[in-house]
This record gives structure tokens, sequence and C-alpha cells, in this order.
């Protein structure tokens, strides 16, 4: 029997690093490296240095593949999202055929944690469920952009009683979602937040967070939000790539 | 100057500690350990638990307090909550002021995130705007128990390009919250989940997840929330206290 570990690496800092996760580093025998053009070379080099940092010894194989993009153009993003899982499921089902030797234990390194916004756990789960390759896998939780943002800013995410939103840039230029105060915002890589300045809202925002390149910028969405979109536009160039979360609350709420 | 640390130490598994929160506990001189009553005395034996396993020596303190609880009377839920805060406050500030000498590091270790539903970060801001006291703060983030739940149910927590939800059994009886199809439950002593038994959901549900204690079950809402109520009256009678979340998806979500 093969096995496949799911692990959650933290978002940014290494420290991020639980102990179930590098027990779980301990144990495998071959690890799967996506690497998605060069504007993720940052993010591979963080996976190797993580792997180096916290394993004994160096019985294990690193196999580097070429993640699939999603197609950018007018198709619609849902179906763009369907076929880029098929070409990943592809991949995967192909990595675990060919890499792993039965009885070895091949791991998937995840940045932030497995469960959120995320598709490892979607894809070896539609593999198992596929049947033609046999194979238990389990996941290992990590600490997420979501908790390392408010952390650094250290606030609490929800206001006394009420209710949290994680969504993401696609769902919030649609509005401000019901019945929450407090709506924390991954992937928006088109200034979402622009969308609501007519609203009472505060804005706690950060980049790279948890490593030595992090920003962060909280205030008045009014205020700050041109500020942000120049950092975040200035900080793109220099890097070549951009990670941000931002948490939206209304001013109202307490 | 004195400097307090907010120690997010996961939910459940002392495995879920990360390196961060480790090299944290070993700069404290002073831990506060909150007791609220024999029905957490597990959980104080578990912040024990962790201070022993992951220092290096033995040159710290720990001060133990016991925290006031919310009136459980006829007073609005958010006043009650109120008072509790403001009592905390006075609890933490009197910790900070006699117990804490200045340049030493004092810390509070919260069970699971402490950006997620907990009181402390709100508690030692409210403290230092106050400015009777001089002291620095920082946040660790860990992991909480809604990560724990989707890696040990192996479940994302979101649907594709979709929002999730993370609320209360208090906010959840009012109805399932609109434009999302995943809700992630929290401080749920109500059983609230019936309150939906009519929609098409599939629920993740667990208890003491993480630890020795684990209990987890899955599966279509209506068939399994009999079993879940008795499971979970039967786990509180045994163990004396529970401490359970679950997730909610909508059967039609992909």
């Amino acid at each position: 029997m093969k096995k496949i570990l799911i692990i959650g690496i933290g978002a940014g800092d290494p420290d991020y690093m639980t102990v179930q996760a590098i027990n779980a580093l301990n144990q495998v025998d071959v690890f799967f490296v996506m690497d998605k053009g060069v504007a993720k070379e940052k993010l591979v080099a963080l996976r190797k240095q993580i792997i180096e940092r916290f394993i004994d010894g160096d019985d294990y194989r690193i196999v580097e593949a070429t993640s699939p993009e999603r197609r950018r153009d007018d198709t619609d993003y849902r179906s763009t999202v369907d076929e880029l899982n098929r070409d990943k499921q592809r991949l995967f089902e192909g990595l675990v055929a060919d890499e792993l030797r039965d009885g070895e234990v091949g791991a998937f390194l995840v940045w932030g944690d497995p469960s959120l916004y995320d598709s490892t756990i979607r894809i070896i789960e539609a593999i198992a469920q596929d049947g033609r390759h046999a194979f238990d896998y389990d996941v290992i939780p990590g600490i997420s952009s979501v908790q390392a943002l408010a952390a650094r800013h250290k606030v609490p995410l929800n206001l006394i009683g009420r209710s949290i939103a994680i969504t993401n840039g696609r769902a919030l230029a649609e509005g401000f979602p019901a019945n929450v105060d407090s709506v924390v915002v991954m992937l928006d890589s088109q200034n979402a937040y622009r969308h609501l300045a007519h609203e009472d809202l505060d804005i706690y925002w950060g980049a790279y967070v948890g490593t030595p390149d992090e920003i962060l910028i909280s205030g008045k969405l009014r205020d700050v939000m041109d500020e942000i979109e120049r950092v975040r536009a200035e900080a793109r160039r220099t890097h070549g790539w951009i990670m941000d979360t931002y948490l939206l609350r209304k001013r109202d709420g307490k």
C-alpha cells in the first residue's frame, strides 16, 4: 500500500511548522514539489528550505513537476478551474503511479492550510475515489495566511458573538457579504476592496506575512486604499509575485 | 517594560504546537493559566502538559487564576459577554500589575487560534489602550479547531471559488447564512443544526478533535443528526465537558 500525506507547511514563516508536520516530513520517502513558473520560484525554494531544515538525515527523494496553469481567456472561471483540476489530477495520478513504490510515503507540501482555498485534498480524494490506484492518505493542518494576518495585526477575526466570512476577490466584487461584519479576502488580484469604498470599513492588509518581506497596512478603508494599491503594485514589481490577504470590518460593529 | 505573549497552542493535539509557539514558550517567565471550574480541568492539564513538554529547563512560574464566568440568566447575551470581558480585563490587569515584573515576559496560552472566538487579544488590547500599564504584546497563531476538524475529515472547507462562513450556534439558529454553501459552526451547545434538517446538507462533525477521545461523524445531515445528538450527549456525560465543531455544506454545491 502507498501512502500520501498532504502537509500544511504554514504561510510564510518556516517557524509556523507544527510538530505534527515536522514528524510527518520525517516519514516521507518522496516529496512532490510543484513548480508554477518563475513567479513561484520563491515558494518552491521555501518548500526545499523547510525540507532541509526539518528532516533528520537525507533518505528522501524530491520529484519536481510543472503544475498545469489555469487558462486565462474568456472561458468562464469555473470551467477553467475544472479543467485545471482535471489536468492536475492526471499529473498527480502519474506521480503516484510512477514515482512512488509500494510501501512508500509520498507528500505534497501545501502553503498555509490544506483545507483553505487549495485543491490538493480534492484532487487526491478524486484519485482515491477513482480506485485505479490503491493508497491511504492523511491531511496535516497548517497555519493559514488568514491566521498569520490576524496575528501580525494583533486583531481577532470576529467581533463578539458575530460571524466571519472567508471569501475571494471575485466574490467580494459582488458586494459585502450579508449578515457578517468581518470578511477575510484571499486571492484578490483586482483590488476588489475598492468596490466597497463607500462603506464604513476598516481594513487590515498584509503581504508576504510572516516573511522578511512582510508589509502590513491598516486603517479606515477609504483612507488607506490608495496606499495599499500603490504599495501592492510596487511590491509585485519588486518581487515578481505577491501573496496578500486582508480583513475588512464594519466600523459600526464592536 | 513588560511583555505579554498571547500564544495559540492549537486545538487538542500537543503536536499541533508550532516551532514559533515553542520558541515563544521558552522566553516566558510567567504563565497565566485560567481555570474555569471542573469542566475545564482537562484543558488546564493540557496547558501544563504543553509547558512541561516543550520548555527546556524550569525557570518559569505558573500563576493560576479562576476565570470569571458569564452570567447565564435572562440578561441578553451581548451584555453578559460585555460584563464577562470587563471582569476578565480587571483580572488580567491585576495579574499583569502584580505578578509580572519589569523586563519579564508573561504569557496567556490560548486553546486553538487566538484570532478565532477568543477574547484574549481584545482584552489585552483594551488594557494596552487604557494606558495605565506599559507593556508590549505579541500574538502567535495556532491550529484552530476548524482546521483540525477539516484535516481529520480530510475535506476542504470551501467549495471551488466559493465563500465560507464561520459562525456560532446562536447565529446558525437564525438560518443558513446567505451566499455561502459551507458553514463552520463553533460554540453550539444547543444542537442548532437541527433547525436546518429540512435543507439538503452534509455535516462533518467532530468532538475532542486531535485528542485520544476524538469522535468524528459525517453524512447527510438528516441521516446522522440524531446520532450526533445522542453521541454528543453521551460524550458530555462521560467526560463532564465537550468541545465540538462542525462543517455544514450544501449538497447541490460541488
